[in-house]
């Protein structure tokens, strides 16, 4: 199992700023990892609103279960995350897991435990020991701060090779408010979405059904947007936290999404969690390349959507840019089992600048150079143009390789 | 790129009988490959009927467009099978190249052009060169015998590790009739099919449309219960003769699917037909596991089936099983992903005769001992039970090796 730093990885880290109402520690609880975080504290200040958007599994973990209906009170005051165990499919074990950690956040924090959002990634299956909060809580309770950043991000990791931190600053009422985010994930990568936690957070004062409706909109162009592997986790989960504190500066509540003032904070929300996301991909279990599907002509967005993910899912395509190898026929293929409307003989395919088929065959004067050159790079993009219509879609993912299999042979043992 | 035999081969071949009306041979036209057999041709005598089931791709290759329209005519007199090039999204040129392929063909058996059928597999979006034909099928015509069927297996292979070859004897009106299958396939198979060809001859007097109601319940469990990698080819063919020979020994013609007679070739044809699915998942390219996946308790057999196939076509479930890795937890991921109706608190799944999770979790007297017996065999069944209803199915695949990577990151090199 490689253990190295994805080549894709960011050359540099964003320093996040410290954002008001938001403090937090890591500790060492021992879950599975030894000599490492493991569990992330964050205390949210009174009047901290709350959105999430979880798994679409139909075997969701505990935590996830937990926190769709800590969301129903729309208020959050703590949440803790844990890397190593899952807690998923533990059954009744699972459920009171779930209660005891709120139980022992809530008391550290001081805060209702209705206002505590859990999140666990790992292992599926195993029974999480929630004793093994007890003692780290208390004392990461009593050492919250408003930094670093990345040390937060370092203890929500799983099989990550980096830590994923973004952050993004916009103005509201002519005061600046921050959004911070991190997030984990490297395998497991699927809409919608991924055994991925992202958790991002804000000053800005926004109510929390507005929160909802900016999360909705930003993860359909991130999030929902990209694969590793296909497979769907039973844990994923986004959260987005807005504290409110920069209405003490000036910037007025926002209640309804029909706010103009909403126009630049929804911009940077939607660019900070594509960047998150693509950092995930980024960081796709074995990946040695970007790649970015972009569907356009189809009868629809959906159906250039559906295409697009066929295209990056398809095992045969991900191996081929793998080993570099301009295989256009594999894109069909792809886009033949889509079943989405397709004609065969309007199909049009580029590698990167090099357009290898017009009009279903390949193109008269075709370079295999040129393609195989587009296919050495570390950013590959693969655009599919279908001639019927205005429909189109970016996707994003990883190619497939040895890695994966060697790093997914044997995670559990 | 591995060129070994696969482990989960056959130990020997059955030996096939000769088919009265069916004589072949096999040419090296060099398309691709050098030093090997890379056409088939076969005779079919006069009044043999024809049925066929085709990939569902909207992407299909020139060859499949042609088969469809011969099969409206129901009668056919030849069958010409070249590998190396699929003649996929070939554009205009394909469909001239079918033609002439075609023609070359019906002019060496001396049959007319319509009632040739055509099969081709191998690299997608090169032009196929028809002019290579031109040579070796008139010689092969003058050379058609009625066997060795091993040959006609050979010569269709394209990553095959083996030939696949399956042979069934039934009475009909005490008369014995022959049923011969051919195969090729190893990936690019999923459901609805695969880079599957596979061609089935028999003596039975059976008409068109009885032979193609046989073959769409024959296909259900056996060519569209497999997977190796979830990627549908554009040239998926499955072709079933039917030369009547027998007919002049006391067989009489079997006309309508209501024909009691039928029961005993229809269990004998849809045997063959997973007896040959099951070689294609054996030679699934770099499969080391032969897996059959089950699942029970589903509100339906259809909703069974994409529980199963969902399971069967996860990266994660088949790495972990390439790993030998008792990973039920993946299970649970997959079936939470098919978006079908699961209830997480009744799930039951079992590693061969091992139970690891009952009613949602593990189980309290878990033998990871046991459960890892189970993996390290070369077959493997996992078996999910819903709790839910009466629907059921079997799915049958492979696992995930990091060969498969290596023999699709340059097989066009």
């Amino acid at each position: 199992m490689s253990t190295a730093v994805s080549p894709l990885a960011p050359k540099s880290y964003p320093d996040l700023p410290a954002i008001e109402g938001v403090s937090f520690a890591t500790a060492e609880a021992g879950i599975k990892y030894k000599n490492r975080t493991d569990v992330l504290l964050v205390g949210l200040a009174e009047g901290t609103t709350v959105a999430g958007v979880f798994t679409r599994s139909k075997c969701p973990s505990a935590a996830v279960d937990w926190c769709r209906e800590a969301l129903a009170g729309g208020a959050a005051r703590g949440l803790l995350v844990n890397s190593g165990n899952a807690n998923a499919f533990t059954g009744k074990k699972g459920r009171e897991t779930v209660r005891l950690s709120a139980d022992h956040a809530a008391k550290a924090l001081g805060v209702p435990a209705e206002t505590i959002f859990l999140a666990s990634t790992g292992v599926i299956g195993e029974p999480l020991p929630a004793e093994k909060f007890a003692g780290v809580l208390d004392d990461a309770a009593a050492r919250l701060a408003d930094g670093p950043w990345l040390d937060a991000a370092k203890a929500i990791m799983t099989t990550d090779t980096f830590p994923k931190v973004a952050t993004r600053t916009v103005e509201l009422d002519g005061v600046a408010v921050t959004l911070n985010g991190i997030a984990k994930g490297a395998g497991m990568i699927a809409p919608d979405m991924a055994t991925m936690l992202s958790f991002v957070f804000t000053d800005a004062p926004i109510a929390a059904p507005v929160l909802q409706a900016l999360l909705g909109k930003g993860v359909a162009g991130s999030f929902n947007a990209i694969t590793v592997d296909s497979d769907t986790s039973t844990s994923d989960t986004l959260l987005l936290f807005a504290t409110g504190a920069a209405a003490a500066r000036g910037a007025a509540p926002i209640e309804t999404i029909e706010d103009a003032r909403l126009a630049a904070f929804d911009a940077a929300l939607a660019d900070l969690l594509r960047d998150l996301a693509h950092q995930v991909v980024r960081d796709g279990e074995g990946a040695r390349k970007f790649v970015a599907v972009t569907v356009t002509g189809a009868t629809s967005d959906g159906s250039a959507k559906r295409i697009a993910l066929s295209i990056a899912n398809s095992p045969l395509v991900k191996t081929a840019i793998a080993g570099e190898d301009a295989n256009w026929g594999r894109i069909v293929m792809a886009v033949g089992k889509a079943g989405e409307p397709a004609d065969r003989d309007r199909l049009a395919i580029w590698f990167g600048d090099t357009q290898v088929a017009a009009e279903g065959e390949r193109v008269p004067d075709y370079s295999e150079a040129a393609a195989s050159a587009a296919m050495r790079e570390e950013e590959i993009a693969v655009r599919v143009d279908l001639g019927l219509g205005d429909g189109s879609a970016t996707v994003w993912t990883c190619d497939l390789t040895k890695d994966y299999v060697a790093i997914n042979g044997d995670y559990r043992s």
